[in-house]
């Protein structure tokens, strides 16, 4: 269901689907968009400090703003997005972890220059049960005000 | 060529091979992590605001990112990234698009609890020759020390 700016109160809160990134999908991500050892090489990776492959941080950042997204709320509201802030990498992600990933508002203000829009800021949280927390951010999404009935 | 925490003074520079998205390598993408009808639906994006299909921002900041890791100064020496901040998008990205990106030391100081490492921040910037500046963002990684002789 599409969320418009006014829909986005400062504190609302969403969980979203948990998601998994098998070994396969994390080898295959990272040969393309971050091909290091730790993330493609299963015996570079058993040797190294994690003792196996873990996730490339910007495939684990991608799959929760994925979940986000495929809850709908953006899908006829959002005008893209100009910024991402504040990543933090706490935790590895192996293949298998069962990420479950919240969206909390955390700024929303109108538009200053157009009046079509606000600006809200979402903070990212993905966690596993086992580690608490292994990724979060913030983005900034330009958000389309609900159309007069 | 590996390079050690003593190699990335403040300042230092490096260019990278230039990088390419094809539609179909951006619709691939964002069909598992950026899943919005601007990237995955031709259709819809011909009617919205550019025109066409555009890269997921998250597509963009890291295929920039795999151009550095190819260079291979981190192939020995990276012990992981804890952060990435300021990322921006200033312009969208279409299918065969040239995107070239510089890597800028922008901070570099010793590990105050580490005596093997030291804590870089690199400033990246990906443009385009028609668009200028696309993206850009800085990482902070863990960098070896050399090693004694």
């Amino acid at each position: 269901m599409t969320l418009y700016f006014e829909d986005l109160a400062v504190g609302r809160r969403f969980a979203t689907a948990p998601a998994t990134l098998s070994e396969a999908q994390i080898v295959e991500y990272a040969e393309i968009y971050d091909p290091q050892p730790i993330h493609i090489d299963r015996a570079a990776a058993a040797k190294g400090h994690y003792g196996g492959i873990i996730a490339s941080g910007h495939q684990t950042l991608a799959i929760g703003f994925a979940q986000w997204i495929r809850l709908g709320h953006y899908r006829d509201s959002s005008l893209g997005g100009p910024a991402l802030d504040e990543v933090r990498w706490s935790k590895p992600v192996r293949p298998g972890d069962m990420l479950e990933t919240t969206v909390e508002v955390v700024e929303a203000r109108p538009s200053a220059s157009r009046p079509d829009r606000g600006i809200v800021v979402l903070g990212f949280t993905i966690a596993t049960k086992a580690a608490g927390t292994v990724c979060s951010y913030r983005t900034t999404t330009f958000v389309k005000r609900r159309p007069a009935a």
